[in-house]
């Protein structure tokens, strides 16, 4: 069932150590099948070195197991929440990744600092506030889900062209047209998570990004008018 | 004798290095067999590389060498008093590692700001004080031990729920149930003390972690309601 | 055509990564024949496991592909402008490298405050500035490139003393007389970088290098009375 | 000749890049032979790929080359003078390792605020003053060494129980019984300089390490009393 997409959640998976982003077992990614409303994602705790294609738990969009041998991540319920909802989302990855899980802790949007921001994220990746009491007690990891939503909708944001969000007190989410470019984007605001808390150290009034400059790097890149990378023909 | 427990600790001991927790022959990982009253732990002064699991020592836990060729690591007596008190604790492990070491050099608590932090450590993890002259001079390693006894007595924790202290000016030791969940217990807390670090600098008025987030991650990962992970029957 | 500088382009480009100065695609590198009036540039966005000498892409001064099967990076314009106007430049670099990147998302010069520094780079590396809205909308790579020398002319520096730039909210461009020197002078840059911010955060007021050791160091190394490094003839 | 020293000074050279204390070509690391009065040291700016053993350069205490090929290493004269003076000193090594040249650039002692700097500097590292004008034009490499050696005299400091300086606006040298351990000394002081310069950003009003710490750690591993490592005898 789901073989191939299986395969790229497993190898998608697998990029988070790779890339540094996760310690142990942390982290997990999955990736939608929106013609079966299923979607595949690692099962929960265990080790990367142990882990094969066929392990990957598919799931629905309520969060319930279809099938697999293995209970599926603990997060499963905040994926299940996101894919329902957006349905531009192809690929979900989660990890507590250093740098983005220091401005998460910090309680603070990440800011465009940089091109290499404005490259992926167009505009600020929104931290959401902590869960209320009562939101823990309702179900820790769906509201989790319904809060990153309520953010994006609050915001007025673009859930593709600001492919993440920070979760207060937490660690990151990011997400893209298919696992491998969730991971991507977990690996870029890693990166730019970094550079920006080491620019704002060094200058507490630097400038921001001016829009002109946020547009033209955004734009060359994504959207009609993109002219970076190869052409599709190619 | 002991020979499986031996190999358990030389494979911990590998993990320092292997996490990056260590350089050189520093640091030292030790397991205890309740059974025996004995615990196995690496040689002094020995590089990593020229060790293997018959080097490891045994002794007992008034810190005696019961067997062995070589001198048991100079912490040893640290590690008696911990087994000796502590009947929850079957493994210990202790470091430089860079950043638990920069919280004990300042002299702080390492406070729980985040999620990756409440999933280990059930609340700060304490700094406890210099030794004083009459305790270095009575002992230095015995009465690290004994520090640590009194700073989970005065402060009421429970050693299991935070298996790890920080050593005012020394660095970490941290335990488990075994010596490989010692080391992972080191290396999340020097990966929770590099956040904490730079989400102090980036906001020091970020919020700690309130206590229903704190509950929640410690308790979805342990105790009986805990749903990490697979369920052993798997 | 040119099969002698493709190579050396594509050995160069497989540095950014080496060093770690980029991920996934980011980072271009270049390198141009002036008997033929032509460069060779990385193609724009193909990963770099997946490249070969032979697609590199062959431009002339004016920024326009005389040969290849791919489109060349998209930063190509800028690398054309500094040819055409730098007649002692070789080859050129840029990345998004972490340290340099913080710099100039701060905005600031970065000052010569050590030996390693004044080692390659004869004094502060400059960082330029945001371009107008106008520039980028006539067009944003070319009016980079013509930034570039306009800063170097402004502040009357020599583009072989100091060897590169930081763009403000970019990153940096580096060159050589080659592209393998460009390459390295990226790494120093990023280097001296990561070195001079933690040195200002440790002593705001460190005093900067006085100039008879920038001159000390630099012509050490450099000019016609150099002595480090072995004498040609060896 | 030496061919011996010729190759542990060959292997010491190799665990710069090793230890990621250098990039390229910097660093130099040398041992002396006390009774021919001779030393050898790295040849200047070879890539460390492309030495060997038999590439090193036998120097006298004055400095001149008695066997060789190739240059010997540009600070060289440095070398020459800390042999001919210091007695105890076997090994020499030279880095703009990051964190030890933080703290040279920065212009500050390294104090001892940890038992990872205890374990081997019997106290703060001091940081030597910038040369003078009239200095650098007598000869750059011969004064620094000169400049040493009054930092220690100044001081009143044992050159064996604080086996390095930092060098204002430069680097760290360090030293030892031999090569090998110059270069532990080197990568201890760059672990112990990262260490320091967060824990002070982390706390500024830190305490430093009591006198009786201090004394602690350093004498279980050094001098008489010693009971770190294995006895000679094992």
């Amino acid at each position: 069932m789901l073989d191939r997409l299986k395969e790229e959640v497993y190898q998608a998976n697998l990029d988070l150590p790779k890339y540094g982003l996760v310690k142990f077992t942390w982290g997990n990614v999955s990736a939608c099948d929106r013609d079966s409303g299923l979607f595949v994602i690692k099962p929960s705790g265990i080790a990367y070195d142990q882990l094969s294609a066929k392990d990957m738990v598919v799931v629905n969009f309520d969060g319930e197991v279809v099938e697999g041998e293995f209970s599926p991540s603990s997060d499963t319920a905040t994926h299940a929440v996101l894919y329902k909802h957006f349905e531009e989302i192809g690929g979900i990855s989660h990890s507590h990744s250093m740098w983005a899980t220091v401005w998460a802790q910090a309680g603070l949007d990440l800011p465009a600092m940089g091109t290499t921001h404005a490259d992926t994220f167009y505009g600020a990746v929104p931290c959401a506030r902590f869960l209320t009491e009562e939101e823990v007690n309702r179900g820790y990891e769906v509201e989790t889900g319904k809060l990153i939503i309520e953010t994006f909708e609050k915001r007025n944001l673009d859930v593709m062209a600001v492919p993440g969000v920070l979760l207060q007190g937490h660690g990151p989410f990011t997400w893209g047209k298919d696992a491998k470019s969730a991971v991507t984007n977990s690996v870029i605001l890693d990166e730019v998570a970094k550079m920006n808390l080491f620019a704002k150290q060094l200058n507490e009034f630097a400038e921001p990004l001016p829009q002109r400059i946020l547009d033209k790097h955004y734009l060359r890149k994504h959207g009609k008018h993109a002219y970076y990378g190869q052409k599709p023909s190619t």
